[in-house]
């Protein structure tokens, strides 16, 4: 898919189907977050790859809205070092996110509000956190896709030469 | 270019050319700054673009590795409302690093650690944050490509089931 219609058609969803993610795509997601630049190269960023049930059951208690994650075949955390920048995992989590986008694999980022919950589930040692827990899914071919969440006009979002 | 091409090959870089970015891609790069989806649909990412030198040169000022920056035609600053997420932020301008590079333009997110004098520069009224501030530039045809900074394996970046 074409960089510029992967970024702009993204849209996050809750919806999931059950059948696995394969191998390979997968592959591809974590290389994209990888690949992610960081301030200082310091590349903070760790990935926990969850696909068993009953884990993905108990991580969706330490979330107030992660109720729906259980349905998704593949959840990847993204863990940073406690001093590590939430921008540095916004940068990797969208690379990820937009990288499946592009295999027909649609996501959502979920927070877990309760951060010792999903440290403790995940195994975690001190000296983490979870920035956030990504949801993962092939896109059903049996529902409508989204339009997506309205965006504020462009117009309204940028200043130029100075606010 | 195609979208996982694009991810795994963008490069942060801090060399750039004089040449003016065209209106079309800057609105496109814009664009995708805005698509990018955000915790709650807040939406909370506003784009500052500075094209005017004086004042690029006065945004240098405001970080202490930013000397580089009013070489760059354009300058995007990320600017956050004072609760907004740094993880949003970093989801937008990955957005719009992405879309640049598949147009052959190079960026590199630069840091205002001087926040107010970024606030005054830019004309930013109270209660908002510079997140970021982006610089962009055409790849110089003349500069070889950076292999890009050595990225951690992937094998050590990745737990699978759990920690």
């Amino acid at each position: 898919m074409d960089a510029y219609t992967c970024i702009c058609s993204k849209r996050d969803s809750r919806s999931y189907e059950a059948r696995p993610i394969l191998e390979e795509p997968l592959r591809r997601i974590l290389q994209a977050g990888r690949m992610a630049g960081s301030a200082k190269n310091l590349q903070p960023c760790r990935f926990v790859v969850v696909e068993d049930d009953a884990k993905k059951r108990e991580l969706a208690t330490c979330g107030q809205f992660a109720q729906h994650i259980p349905s998704a075949p593949v959840l990847v955390a993204v863990v940073l070092p406690e001093e590590g920048r939430e921008f540095d995992a916004g940068r990797s989590a969208q690379n990820m996110m937009l990288a499946a986008w592009a295999e027909g694999i649609t996501s959502c980022p979920v927070t877990m509000h309760d951060g010792e919950c999903a440290l403790r589930v995940l195994g975690i040692p001190k000296g983490y956190r979870v920035s956030i827990v990504l949801a993962f899914s092939y896109l059903s071919p049996s529902e409508p896709l989204s339009r997506g969440a309205r965006r504020i006009p462009l117009e309204e979002l940028v200043h130029r030469g100075g606010w």
